[in-house]
């Protein structure tokens, strides 16, 4: 039977009451994609998160299903949520939608300005500007054309300059006696403008991640950085992972083009802001840098990844590519030159090649690690004689998905966690706790270890709570078949309801955390590099640099280097994206990098799968 | 006072009652093109011609104005007519559009199939197409791409193949276990099919005038000409001629967008007809060349072609373009390539070229001219030793616009006139006379000067009415200040209305013709060839192929050379399309001539006025 279900959206959206009609068999997820309303579903409406939940707030909610139950617990389910993936409605009913973070708190780690100075790169970005004077046509006996006229006052051939700065040009010539500036970028015209406007030159630097997207607004001769904006990728909502991202694209070309669609129309946005930030005009922008994982880089071009997500998971274009922006509908100067930078692998994108260019390891005499991690990480390892390669698919447990009271970095979020005798939390921006965010997590769980709430196999110790201090100990609890750690019972720090940690939260972390860890001993292994050669380990991204790294290195998330030879060095994948952006010479060199770059495939790998198991416990108590 | 005209427009049209708000000072035309009803206006709105004639059903008439009745007489404005362009009504009213002629049976000459076999050219359109098995990645270890895999197949480097192509190559690669067709043009890969798609290659070639746009569909590789549409081009409801185009678009974005707009939906319904009537995918379509005046390329372009039409007249570019499809949003393969030959002049285009390379007129050893009749005409004249060329516009008198009961060459035009002791008529389709069309206005005035009912300088001879035979004198007659010659009394050949002849249709003649043999007056007097060495004058364009040869030389049109040595020559710019399409070796032929092409520039020539003036009469009776 076909029934309607009005749906209560965010108020901040501008229609917040929607009709959805939900044929039989379909759930109110997809009804309500279909109908163009955004419900997040960061598991890819699998039933294994919580995002997608909503409340009845009239007609009867049906029966609970199992993923109910686990994902929502007994308590929500009898208040009427229900997850919308599994939800299939038998009568008419109105639901409200979760509500959504405060996203605008969302701590998002720019890459540090002045780039460019930081690492003695000379700036060279490949545009050029030039103020000439062209003689406009005034004879009608000689044969001649506005662009021969333009050609023959800069010395260049036809085939240099491409339609769309045709369709300036004569009002440009005319406008200021004939007096114009030509921007180019090698042999290419990208613009011709009326006047001087040699001081007007600027760039992208893009970092499109699974889960958020960066983008930084740089001068092109100083390299200063004049705005940056950071967003949750839009295309989370419907898949949260790289795995149910290409689900939701396979063979089916209408959402790829919604996911196209989604991540263009973010960067446009993104560009809006940060001219509007900076006082630029989007015209003056003449080249952007996209770095991003293979899957995101294929998205954004609109080529089909299908076969990224099946086995050899090849890519289907790795070479760097320069594009007109006209070409990708990004709303800079039509002819701007968009550098994508080089992949290596279907796991192995050009945001690691990003990471290898920043962090500097392809030049060091020692070898050194660096960990990008993130929902879909990546673990580089080598020095100027060798480097390798590969993923790591921690999933977006840190970012406080599929973790029954996670969230992300949002105010509200415990941040940071100690255990002594009792619990003590820290929250984003000092309010009332809402939930857990990844690095709360990781703090939690390397004190639950050292309390030894939890063991080295992360069993949750129910049966040993007597014997923890007198606070710690009422907070271990086992509620039907599930074991549990109360973070905060509500009052405490303000929380309106109870958080907790399950025993499944746990289990989520072991494997988030046993995906990047395996990533890096596998690399071990296969680069044949005894452990204590290791100069430094390098944390990455937005994440890495708000992980404690004495709670990343106490759950075993990297390996127990001792403290000083771990750095956080930043969004480093954004950072290699400025880089190529300020320099041509850079750019040439994330090419040569790409190319050196040894993939070590993981799941092919015979020693893989017992690597991966140690790497899912804990380290053993000090 | 702002007022509400409800509009009656063409049944045909989904919404056949619009209402239009007509601003205090605003005009009805004006007010329903803002409206985005489309009122034809050949002469742009400017009073001149009675195309945009509407009639009031509901609500009192303005007045008319002075232009109503000289355009359209007092008989039509007493019964309710006005010109909407000069009509601004003063209370809300109803009018009715003037009925759309019956365009299906518009007259048009298609080039000659067979075109590159009758020239003897050799084919070779420069699309290849090749069956290769490309071996698909299959081994996780090997660090590899679909595109480095099908690259390695066929010998090519990742800068041939734009990122269109990478779209679609996953699935291509693996739908018939590796087997792909991959087309090339150049070193370019323009797609990659599934399968053996080797058979299928079809070009198209476009002809856009400025009043009429032609496409055909030739098959690759025999040349076959499979499909050929024709269509009034939908620009013309913004001007018929060249200059009310251009001053339409001029410093005018918006309409600019607009008249670019128009032609490119219209070739997309080309496309469409086309391929539905040959049976062929539009996907298949691998290459299209596209030749037109200046103006005509610019619009198509989107280029401002403001200063095309203020002297000195110059393009905004002249070399030969090859695009991608995609770029144009021409609806073939997205990598197809468009070819635009060269332009030679403001008003020398690649039309002009293209009758150049098809007429072979420079490769003789002897003098020939080419007349390509037209609203936009030109004239070129030389040998395999030199090579002018000169804009002859003619404006759309000769078809029917700017004549009082003028129409094209559609159902029901009289297009044969011939005069002894009285007139009789042929109309196309020989069906009820309706009006009078280009090639019937030419009969028609050469037959009245030889009845010296007009006399030389073209003045109707109501005087001497009475030396006339007795069945011809009583339609020699003054009405008001108004000489008119009456063709067809109601009843006569089916009319159901009177169809006159008016001195002011004579004048019009006369500007018309004068252009286009003052034209030819300046090649011969510019190359100092005596008329005498002229060993052949082709007739060329749709029009051009429908004049009576004889009557064209008795009103003066073409000079008067021994009738074999005037021929036609059909629609030579679509041939000369043709040609480039079949042939690289033709297309770069094409951009040799543009070079040799000495453009005469007529309004700047001391000479011009004087030989204007002497074109303007009529050669007195033999």
């Amino acid at each position: 039977m076909t029934v309607s279900v009005t749906v209560l959206t965010d108020p901040r959206q501008p229609v917040t009451r929607r009709e959805v009609v939900v044929a039989p068999g379909a759930n109110i997820l997809k009804s309500a994609h279909a109908a163009a309303i955004d419900i997040t579903a960061t598991c890819g409406g699998r039933g294994r998160c919580t995002s997608c939940r909503i409340k009845f707030i009239a007609g009867t909610p049906p029966p609970p299903t199992l993923g109910d139950e686990v994902q929502l617990g007994t308590d929500l389910v009898r208040e009427g949520y229900r997850l919308a993936c599994q939800c299939h409605p038998s009568e008419d009913a109105t639901v409200q939608l979760a509500p959504p973070l405060q996203e605008e708190a969302f701590q998002i780690l720019a890459a540090s300005p002045g780039a460019a100075r930081a690492t003695g790169v000379v700036i060279d970005a490949g545009i050029a500007k030039q103020v000439v004077k062209v003689e406009i046509p005034h004879d009608e006996h000689r044969q001649t054309s506005d662009l021969e006229q333009l050609l023959a006052a800069i010395g260049r051939e036809p085939d240099d300059v491409g339609p769309s700065v045709l369709t300036s040009l004569p009002a440009a010539l005319r406008d200021d006696a004939g007096q114009v500036t030509v921007t180019t970028f090698g042999r290419r015209v990208l613009a011709v403008e009326r006047g001087d406007t040699s001081l007007m030159k600027f760039g992208l630097a893009i970092d499109i991640g699974t889960t958020s997207v960066v983008t930084t607004l740089l001068e092109l001769e100083s390299g200063e950085q004049l705005a940056a904006v950071s967003s949750l990728n839009p295309q989370a909502v419907f898949g949260g992972d790289l795995m149910s991202r290409i689900a939701f694209a396979q063979f089916n070309p209408g959402n790829l083009r919604k996911l196209t669609t989604r991540i263009l129309g973010l960067l446009n946005q993104h560009v809006a802001e940060v001219c509007r930030e900076a006082g630029v005009l989007p015209k003056w922008i003449y080249k952007a840098v996209v770095v991003g994982n293979t899957c995101m880089h294929h998205l954004l071009l609109g080529i089909d990844p299908s076969y990224v997500g099946l086995a050899p998971y090849a890519p289907v274009m790795r070479q760097p590519l320069v594009l007109p922006a006209r070409g990708l509908s990004l709303k800079i100067a039509p002819e701007a030159r968009v550098c994508l930078l080089p992949l290596v692998a279907g796991f192995v994108g050009a945001d690691a090649v990003a990471v290898g260019l920043a962090t500097r390891i392809y030049a060091g005499a020692q070898v050194r690690i660096a960990v990008d991690i993130g929902t879909n990480g990546e673990v580089l390892l080598g020095s100027r004689e060798r480097l390798w390669a590969c993923s790591a698919p921690a999933g977006p447990a840190f970012e406080g998905a599929q973790i029954r009271h996670g969230m992300r970095g949002a105010s509200g979020a415990i941040d940071r966690v100690t255990i002594d005798d009792d619990v003590h939390v820290h929250t984003i921006g000092e309010t009332d706790a809402l939930g857990i965010c990844g690095s709360g997590l990781i703090d939690l769980i390397a004190g639950l270890l050292d309390a030894r709430v939890i063991d080295p196999t992360g069993l949750i110790q129910v049966e040993a709570r007597d014997d923890l201090p007198p606070r710690l100990g009422p907070r271990v609890i086992m509620r039907g078949e599930e074991r549990q750690f109360i973070v905060l019972r509500p009052g405490e720090a303000g929380a309106m309801r109870e958080i907790v940690l399950t025993q499944d939260d746990v289990r989520q972390v072991q494997l988030a955390k046993g995906a990047i860890a395996s990533g890096v001993q596998m690399l071990v292994h296969v680069s044949g590099v005894p452990p204590a050669d290791v100069a430094e380990l390098m944390l990455a991204g937005g994440f890495g640099n708000y992980v404690s790294i004495p709670s990343a290195i106490r759950i075993g998330l990297i390996p127990a280097l001792p403290g000083d030879r771990v750095r956080y060095v930043g969004n480093a994948a954004s950072l290699g994206a400025q880089l190529c952006l300020l320099s041509e010479a850079e750019r040439a060199r994330a090419a040569e990098i790409a190319g050196r770059i040894e993939h070590v495939s993981l799941a092919a790998h015979p020693d893989f799968e017992q690597i991966f198991v140690d790497c899912m416990n804990f380290p053993p108590p000090r």
